[in-house]
């Protein structure tokens, strides 16, 4: 790589913290910052110390010497007017971090400077040198975030370049220049990343983007290639209202698109830290996400399938294997065979394109998507009904009966409905019963009591999701729905799919197929 | 506005559609043809004759000449080489849609000539010279689709720009540059962009961008500054892989942020169309959207709150009533306000904008949004909430109790379920039963065979569309749902929503509030 290194500002835990439904644990924080360690990043902003007590305790529990990579930091504003960096309490919870490094926030935009700080334009120069200045005194590594960058310098040039010198004289070591309110376009962020470069050319700039316009990503690159070396961002883009800029989708764009080197070798971690960080967030990855999502590297067009299987890049635009992602096809009646031989690699690796049971199954799939099914997302119904097909598919279970009854008023708190099922199990009949509040539910319920019984243990399986979509609106609640159930054990994860007019039925076909094939799972078949 | 019109493109329901999980029922077509007209986007392409038998169906149905603003578009591929335009069974599916547009793609990689299409280079820009005179000459305008331009301009520069000649020659009114595998960085579409515009001076270009970068947005602008004066995308950026460029955060950007114009005096009607296109595709906004997410404008940050308190623009870039989206942390937003005046005028077109009654309901409004009621759709549930919470609502049924019972196997034929009802109707109890193919079409057969005691004529409601949401998926078959259905007499047509745990109890609301709409909607009142 010829090109430079840019340095990886995560914050996480920090900024990304800020979005709606987030909140982190101590251990929450000390988890996630193991594996941004791991994955290779530069900088963790795990905290606001003077801001929220919790994140006292976590700084205090870290041990900043078991980090291999990164320089953890903790972030504060500026000292308050009236006060100086050796009383406000709030730079003192910053100072006593003890971290190496401190990203020190102040104002670069004079409306917020006079409107919102209530304070003169040189009392906040004031401001931001004394802190600055301090904390360079302590030995700390300051990184000044110049919040309203963008928004500053379209109302006052001067100002705002005053600000980033005067942060730059007391000891920053990089200018991060922000756009706090996320509205600056690219085309400008570029314009004057360049023009604060030319102004200072032997300071390190870094960026700092947010989503507003949907351009954090595009922006933070933009920066890059005027000048900047630091980028600022969180794990697919958490943060205050739309987030700010996603790392996890900027250093693929960095480094295998434009050459630049971030985390070397590491990358092919991506999806893998992406995962951690999620999990521990309690965050699902959404499927369109660039690089990481389920979607990303996912063919649905017959064409494109076809274009894919001839040559790669004809539809990627770089390998799914670079960022530890995997090619998907999807099942849908224009897939075709090639798609099918695929999928049936685990089940009957000896078939081949021309074998007589791969078309059986082609016209199966064909007959089963013309009646509502579904198997793209559905691959665990796919695998047992090729089972079922190639006639390899001895079942766990089979259903005599079922009732279901749903009451209003409700009889019993919330349960309005209550199941009773009748299983045979190698001849022997189960008949359980059990309420829930919906007849699904209730069903989910007696189900997995039923099974219970022969195969214990299957507590373990939980539902994570659980979709209906209404096919054929015309006939409305006539209609027919279908309905997919995704399953996990805790290692695995599976999506099984129901069909019929009754959304009960359709919930039971694919409850029952999700157990079946937890349960083929278990033998290793 | 000083800066140029830009023509939208709007892709939803074509390139949208290969996204995952998405698929439309004719009336989900002419739907969203609507709801995209009615916001004043300029060219909809609608579907894919050629490879999508359902689509044949739709552009039958449709009646181009009820649409106000937009023309109507098909898509469809160059002519298969070894055929012509005339003997091409693709090319005369897409000539029988008989829309006034259609969009024609074709290789401007030579790449794809080579190793996918297995053509010489000549042949291919036959193909697309060809099929262009062909439906220029049928009257058609002709948008063309250089697919794969910005890879093909990389890899042979002369050979992609020939394409593009070829195509102008032969009378396509603009020629579109696409970036169809979603890899391009945006500071080289911008380049490309200009470069042909400088080749093309007089030709109207287009930019088609997907989201494999997470750049798709900002690349699209980056072509319109650089002179593009066609954007294509879809709502809320559905698509292959990471989806399209997204329609709803680009325009705001384009008018809001760079002065151009896209809709004019419609952009505060944005975030209602958003929520139209996704309802009918079953598909829920993410809240960190740029501009229309339910996260835009919220704000969590004491400080943030308080900036924008003392002035909104400290913390946000634009305001949100300019594309009707709304602030969170206000009870009473302006545009809240305005909204529920509108939809008061027929309930109560006495009340003013300060009205208690007005700030009661909108406070109710609030508690139900917040339990996962949706009224953008439901009109006739909102009509029926006002009237209750003003105590202008005399019901014409209430219900005692109800009791459904589901068996497997169906006790007969079809009919897997049945319902027990008992309602009262002034003060005189009616208790029936009724069979049907679920429980919730049970109730629908009960409920309308009860009420037909005492209103007899109600035979003539039908149930136009049910649709099921699962609101949250983490409870798996416990989630909360809303439900939605869409009822006609004939003559006017209304949508009611029911939320629950129980998709039969929420099923159960819906219902209800329909036909009380309706016997409502026959007093006259």
């Amino acid at each position: 790589m010829s090109k430079p290194k840019i340095e990886l500002f995560d914050s996480t835990l920090r900024d990304g913290a800020q979005g709606e439904g987030i909140s982190y644990s101590v251990s929450d924080k000390l988890s996630i910052v193991r594996a941004l360690d791991d994955f290779g990043v530069d900088y963790i902003e795990a905290g606001n110390p003077g801001s929220n007590p919790k994140d006292i305790a976590f700084f205090r529990e870290i041990r900043v010497d078991t980090l291999q990579h990164a320089r953890l930091c903790a972030f504060g504003s500026t000292h308050k007017k009236g006060a100086t960096p050796q009383t406000d309490p709030n730079v003192l919870s910053l100072l006593k971090a003890e971290t190496p490094a401190v990203s020190l926030f102040g104002k670069a935009w004079d409306l917020h400077v006079h409107k919102v700080l209530m304070a003169t334009l040189q009392e906040n120069l004031d401001l931001v040198g004394n802190t600055v200045r301090f904390f360079h005194a302590q030995g700390r590594e300051v990184i000044f975030d110049a919040e309203h960058f963008f928004d500053g310098l379209r109302a006052n040039r001067d100002y705002a370049l005053q600000v980033l010198e005067v942060a730059l004289q007391a000891g920053a070591s990089c200018l991060c220049l922000c756009d706090t309110n996320g509205g600056t376009m690219p085309l400008t962020v570029y314009d004057d990343v360049k023009l604060v470069r030319e102004r200072f050319p032997d300071a390190k700039v870094g960026i700092h983007c947010h989503n507003d316009t949907g351009c954090a990503v595009a922006s933070s690159i933009m920066g890059v290639e005027a000048g900047a070396r630091q980028v600022q961002g969180t794990f697919i883009g958490t943060g205050e209202r739309c987030g700010n800029a996603d790392l996890s989708v900027i250093i693929p764009n960095l480094q295998l698109k434009l050459g630049y080197d971030c985390v070397s070798d590491g990358l092919h971690d991506l999806l893998q830290t992406v995962r951690q960080v999620t999990e521990i967030s309690n965050l699902q990855v959404p499927g369109n996400t660039p690089y990481v999502g389920a979607s990303a590297f996912a063919h649905k067009g017959g064409m494109h399938i076809d274009g894919v299987n001839k040559i790669s890049e004809s539809f990627e635009h770089v390998s799914p294997e670079s960022v530890g992602n995997t090619r998907r096809f999807l099942m849908s009646e224009v897939s075709g065979r090639s798609m099918v031989m695929r999928k049936l690699a685990t089940v009957a690796p000896e078939l081949t394109r021309d074998s007589a049971e791969v078309a059986t199954i082609l016209s199966k799939l064909k007959d089963l998507e013309n009646e509502g099914y579904q198997f793209e997302a559905a691959d665990a119904s796919f695998e047992l009904m090729a089972r079922r097909t190639l006639g390899r598919f001895a079942p766990h279970f089979n259903t005599v009966m079922y009732r279901t009854t749903g009451e209003y008023p409700p009889p019993a708190g919330d349960n309005s409905a209550s199941a009773i099922i009748s299983l045979v199990v190698d001849g022997q009949e189960e008949t359980t019963a059990a309420m829930g509040n919906g007849p699904v539910h209730a069903l989910d319920m007696a189900l997995r009591k039923a099974l219970n019984v022969f195969y214990p243990g299957l507590s373990e399986v939980r539902l994570t999701d659980y979709k209906v979509r209404v096919l054929t609106g015309a006939e409305a609640t006539a209609s027919k729905v279908r309905v997919l159930i995704e399953s996990t054990d805790g290692e695995h994860s599976w999506t099984t799919v129901g069909v019929g007019t009754d959304v009960v039925a359709a919930s039971w076909e694919a409850l029952c197929d999700s157990l079946e094939y937890m349960l083929h799972l278990r033998k290793g078949e």
